[in-house]
This record gives structure tokens, C-alpha cells and sequence, in this order.
């Protein structure tokens, strides 16, 4: 845990370790490398350098050794020949005066080059832990939960939403009219595919004035307006500006492919934001599918938290995708679970869903501050989309109540049909 | 390879793919969700929208299968239980229109959510090409090889730099004090550590205001300004301010940690750039090291190099890092390897490094354009700095009149003492 009775106020990194060298000494190289030290000793690392700026190995917890080294090192071929790599668990901590509140370089310090050291044939970044004092120097969300639902106008009960298919191609009218259907079955979000900004044959302009007045209209009706994250992935002056014109416009969510635009550009637009921020994070897998490499999500949310989003995307249970529902149920809660004084994110959940979920969800997270987007479970629905999104609201009452779903089916016809239809399929 | 003969001009993304279906199955499930289709028929899926959106496979070739998956999915588990893993190379022809001169919608489209995509057991990007007309449309590097070699006034050598070190924890004067001591030794260029930008002890105006002065001192003697990479990585306000300030104190470059700085926030700083933009890849060990998961360096870097950095690091051989020597030179070659007409950039050789790499070097890249970075190589050559950049300069000299150092050194002592040193350690 982070230090604040120390002289000095530290943050903290814990990590999955696998080297060539015994875990408390391959902890000792990372310590150093990732702040002071390096692999020789340096005449300019005084004592009171250290003190100032050095890492601490607080934890050193072995694991299991391994016969075989999980990530090739040409470096322990070359230099130091292993006949088992070790593996462990370490945590290490920094002084909040090496980064400040700048968080590409608390970045630099817990997720830099100790991933390329030589000794190491594994790393991987499991948490992080911040003083309250040292985070509430971030932006952190704007909105988070509760100015989501006051913009969505929705409460005590999940954002139902979906997202436009096709992912990319439709026209400016054509994305208007499957708004235009969605509204027309009280739908609570809609978002843009993550692929979809602007391509030639459907400006951000174009696409921005064909919906707003669909989602107006039917906003009047309902007396709310349905959330629409619309993607303003871009340059810096182009999400600022799509910003603006979204909030001009009385649209109420703006998105971002977190990863893409990176964490100067979030932090950018966190400042500026009159608007929900939805973080869609693809290319997530490429940093979290080696199970001794890279990132996993609950450092991942903690930063981007940190950034300033409001929503997060964490897969769905029994989804397309690889991850097991297991760990897409950690994600929703790492999202839900307090930080240092941070508010808490949205999840989101999406893929492969529809109303069959919302009992395991439920029962799993006890909550339902969460986004549920489903594409076929609502557009696919026999019925149509409106009974498509009755079916899904009507699952939720049912999980929340406790009754199960074929019980609270029997006199409610779009969950019926949602039942006998998904489950065939 | 991209098509403009084509109705429609295209780029394309080249993978390396693991699957629990056979590769041109798995090919065509990834251009599909990288574009407009998914995983059930659409209704709105035309035959106008595909031709404007939908993504080709262009080219599927097998390799030898695997009886075990590289990386878990408990889709495959779930879903398509499989007795063997396929694996091949496959490219994927994305229409231009669908993304423009959007490099984050770029990033969305070739590196997005098919790394998690259930089927898929492996998945790595191996490289993008770009038309030059679509290429011509992001910014690119403003200074490239040649801006960088008129900003520090080196010419037909690599430019030999260092690291100051210690990483972090120096106060100002003792940075300055350093610096000093590394223009008495009329080296070329020098940067911050990736961890230092703006540590509260050691601020980055302070030590700005502590080193500039050196570096004009020196510059008024030697002739040439040395060049000092100095880290602005932060918000994009901090960013800008610390590129103007740096500019208006008479500075020839700064530095990023591209990663975490992200995609916009570089072509943002690009944009508005007037110094060479040194590229810092820390974190790259968490993209690249799992062999079927994440990046190559040749894809890595065309999407930087897009995005307008001129300088980016590739580790060293015989370095202290995991990376095969081979590898190191493979991504300097591809820095410097022709792009659809974007300015190639100048490659960063650094970690482990002194006088004996050069010869290697010369020998597998025919060039001097790069940067050849020493730390103790330099600070720690036994008769001093100044005879730690002399030594590498003659080693560089040897290497590219292809005389072997250790005749070389026969005449000059700096070099001499390097391999009676270096080499005993």
C-alpha cells in the first residue's frame, strides 16, 4: 500500500514476475531501473538522491518456479543461462515526487522499459495504488455514474442500450432512420461502432445533423433524452470541436477509442468536457491476452479513471469474445469499486448479449449501475426492437427481484419471445 | 498489397493469425468485424455498403497448425471446442473512406477488437501499407534525418549522446553540472531519461533555466549547438508550453514517451512542432514480447512515423534487454526503409552500448543516420568523458573505412582504452 507516514508520500505498483534471477533480486533491478538505479552503480546516486527519488521493494511473495521461460530473452541466453525461471509476486513503490500529476509519466515509471529488461521473462502490471491526496491531482471523471444517469435521465435501473450495425457504411439518413426506430422503442443509449468517426460517405457533420433532430424529437415524446455516444475519435482540435458541436447540438455523450487517442488527448478532453465521457477500449486484448505480459484491468480502469472517463467497456458475460465471464465480472467491479477518493466508472457491457444475462450480472454484482448494450438480443428481437428492449428491462426487474427469468416471462410476451427465440438459436 | 486500380483505394493490415477455424474462415471473421460485417447476417449489410465498407481478405497463406492454443479463450471452450489451432499469415484490404486521415480510427480499424475476438488464439499485427496519397494526408515527421542533422549541426556520423544519469532524483544544478561535463566532451546529443520530466524537487523549468545556459556556452565554442532531448511529456498544455519554452531558450529538440503520450497528443505536439520530436518507446516490451499477440517493430513504427515523431528508440545489441540482436537491427532498418513517401526516421540505438557496436552495426545497416546513445560507454570510459565520445567516434570512424578496432586503436588512445576496458568487463 502507498506510504504517507514515510518522510516521503509514495504510489504503489504490484506486479506478476517471472526471471531468470531469484524474485527478490529481479524486484532490486526493477526498483532501480524504474527510478535512481541502473545496472551499474552510479557515482551520482548519493543517499540523498536515493531518498528523494529511489523505489522501495515493499513486497517480494515467490511463486513456483518454471522450467521453461514464458517470454523468449536473448539476454539470459547470452549473459546469464537459466535452468528455471523464477516467478512472484512484487510490489514496489515510488515517490509521488518522481511524477506528480503527470500521469504519462506515472506510466513511464510502472508500465515502461522494465517490461524489456533482460532478466525478465515475464511482467505483468496486476495494480496500482494511489493516496487519495496524490489522486484527487488527476481530473479523474467528470460525470461518472450519477451525472450519466442525470444526463440519460434514467435511474434504478441499467442503461439498455445497443450499438448501430452495421459497424461502418450506413449513410447519414440511413444511421438516422435506425435511430429513429431505436428512440421509437424507448431505447436508453445508442453509441457509434467503435470503427465509425468519420469516413468520407458519412461525415461526423453529416451523421451529427441527420440524428440530432431523431433524437429531439423523441426526447419530447419520452420526456428524456436517449444517450448518444458518438464517436469523436480524432486529432485534438477535431474532438474538441465534434465536442462542442455535439453539446451545441443537445447531444449528451461524446466517445473515445481510449486507446487510440491516448492518455494525453483523454486528459485533454476530460478538461474540456460539458459531456459524458464513453471509453471504448479496443486493442484492450493486445495488452492483456498473454497472461505474463502487460496490463491487467484493474490497473488498466485505475488509469484511465485517473484520465478522466466515465464509462468503460469490460465485454459481456457469454460473449464473441475470448475472455472468460469470470474476469468480465472483476472488470465491472474494479470499475464500481472505490479509488482513492476517484468516483467510480460505468460499465459497460456488450457482445453476444441479450436478456438471458441480466440474473447472472445481477446476482454477481448486486448493482445496476451498468450499461447493457445488446445488438441482436434487441434488434434481433422476433418482435421488434421495442420488444427487444422490454425484454431486457423486463430480465432486470426480474434479476433484481429475484424471480427467475421463465417465471417472470409468463405475463410478459417480449421476454417470453426473447426466451424462446435467443435460446434456440 | 493496397489497391488504387480498385474502384476505391485501400490500405491493408498483414497478421499473423492462431485459430480455432481454419485461417481463411479466420480471416474473413476479422475483415468482417474490422468493417461492416459481425457475426450474424445484417439486414442493413447491402451490397452498396459493402462496396463502400466492407473489408477483403487478399491474401490467406497456412502454416503448420499447433495442438495447443498460444492464448486461452473461454470461447472456444465454450463454443468451438478444438483438437488443433490453425495458424497462417493472412492480409486484410480496408477501404481509405472508412478512415481517412483518422489515425485513430486507423489504430480502431487494424488493431481494434479483433485481438479479442473468440475464434482468435494468436494475433499479431506484422505490418500496414499505406498509398502515398493517403500516406500524404497525416502530418509525418516535420525534420526527419535531415532537419535533425541541421539542428545539431553533425554531419556524416551517427550523432554519439548519452543518458544523464542518475534517471531521476538530480536537482537542477546537478543536471547542469553534468551537462557540462558532457559538452567539455563536445558530445553531440543528450536526453533525459524517460522517467524525467517534471519531478517536484527538479522541475522542468527549473531544469531548463539550469541547462540552457551550459548548452549556449558550449555551443558559442564548439560551433554547433549540442542537441538536448528534453522530456515535455505530459498534458497537452504542458506539452505545447514546454516545446515554446524550450524553443525560445535557444533548444534544438524534445522528447516524448510516445505511449503514453498517445496518438493524438504526438500529432497534436507534431502539428505545432518547431524541433525534432524524440520518440520514447517505453512500454513497448508490453506490445511486442508475446511472439503471437500484439505488434511488430515494422507496424509500430509506420504508425508513428505517421503520427510525426522523428526519432525513435530500438534498443541496442548486445544490450541489457531481452531483444535479439537481429531484431534491434531489423527495427532500425526499418526506420530508415522507404514508407509510401513518408520521411523515414532517425533510429536510437541505446542501452549497454560503447565503442565495440559500431562495426556491427555499419556492417548490417550501411548507413550513419542514427543515434548512438552510451551511458557508462561514455561517463564511464576510464580517462574520462571526453575520451568516452572519442571512442565512439573512432570505433565509428574504423567501422565505416572497415578497418577492425583493434588496428584502428593502434594510434588512438581514447578507442585503445575503451576495448582494453570494456572489453574486460
Amino acid at each position: 500500500m502507498p506510504n504517507s507516514s514515510h518522510s516521503r508520500a509514495e504510489f504503489t505498483a504490484r506486479y506478476l514476475v517471472e526471471s531468470s534471477v531469484p524474485i527478490a533480486k529481479a524486484a532490486e533491478v526493477i526498483a532501480g531501473e524504474q527510478s535512481s538505479g541502473t545496472f551499474l552503480a552510479l557515482p551520482g546516486e548519493t543517499d540523498a538522491l536515493k531518498e528523494r527519488a529511489r523505489a522501495r521493494v515493499i513486497k517480494v511473495e515467490s511463486l513456483p518456479p518454471a522450467l521453461d521461460a514464458s517470454l523468449h530473452s536473448a539476454f539470459v541466453e547470452r549473459k546469464e543461462p537459466a535452468e528455471i525461471f523464477y516467478r512472484g509476486e512484487i510490489e514496489i513503490a515510488f515517490p509521488v515526487d518522481n511524477v506528480g500529476a503527470n500521469l504519462q509519466q506515472l506510466l513511464a515509471t510502472v508500465a515502461g522499459n522494465l517490461f524489456e529488461l533482460g532478466e525478465i521473462t515475464g511482467l505483468r502490471l496486476l495494480d496500482i495504488q494511489l493516496l487519495e491526496h496524490h489522486a484527487k491531482r488527476f481530473a479523474g471523471p467528470r460525470f461518472g455514474i450519477e451525472g450519466t444517469r442525470h444526463a440519460a435521465g434514467v435511474y434504478g435501473r441499467p442503461l439498455i442500450g445497443t450499438i448501430i450495425k452495421p459497424s461502418i457504411g450506413l449513410l447519414p439518413d440511413q444511421t438516422a432512420q435506425i435511430v429513429d426506430d431505436l428512440c421509437a422503442a424507448n431505447i436508453d443509449f445508442i453509441k457509434d461502432d467503435e470503427l465509425l468517426a468519420d469516413p468520407a460517405y458519412a461525415s461526423f457533420d453529416a451523421r451529427l445533423a441527420a440524428v440530432m433532430p431523431v433524437l429531439h424529437r423523441h426526447a419530447d415524446r419520452m420526456g428524456r433524452m436517449p444517450m448518444y455516444a458518438i464517436n469523436i475519435s480524432g486529432t485534438i482540435d477535431e474532438m474538441l470541436r465534434r465536442h462542442d458541436q455535439v453539446l451545441e447540438a443537445g447531444g449528451n455523450c461524446v466517445m473515445v477509442n481510449v486507446n487510440w487517442v491516448g492518455f494525453s488527448g483523454v486528459e485533454h478532453l476530460r478538461r474540456h468536457t460539458q459531456l459524458p465521457i464513453h471509453g471504448h477500449r479496443n486493442g484492450w486484448g493486445a495488452l492483456t491476452r498473454c497472461p505474463q505480459l502487460g496490463f491487467s484491468f484493474d490497473a488498466y480502469q485505475k488509469l484511465w479513471r485517473l484520465a478522466g472517463i466515465d464509462h468503460l467497456h469490460v465485454n459481456g458475460i457469454r460473449s464473441k469474445f475470448w475472455e472468460p465471464d469470470a474476469s468480465v465480472l472483476d472488470s465491472a467491479r474494479a470499475c464500481l469499486t472505490p479509488f482513492a477518493g476517484v468516483q467510480p466508472l460505468m460499465p459497460v457491457f456488450s457482445s453476444g448479449q441479450w436478456a438471458s444475462q441480466a440474473p447472472d450480472m445481477f446476482a454477481a454484482l448486486q448493482t445496476v449501475d451498468l450499461m447493457h448494450l445488446a445488438g441482436g438480443g434487441i434488434i434481433g428481437h422476433p418482435q421488434g426492437i421495442a420488444a427487444g428492449v422490454s425484454s431486457m428491462r423486463e430480465a432486470w426487474e426480474a434479476a433484481v427481484e429475484g424471480i427467475d427469468l421463465d417465471t417472470y416471462a409468463r405475463t410478459r410476451p417480449a421476454l417470453r419471445a426473447a426466451l424462446s427465440h435467443f435460446n434456440a438459436i
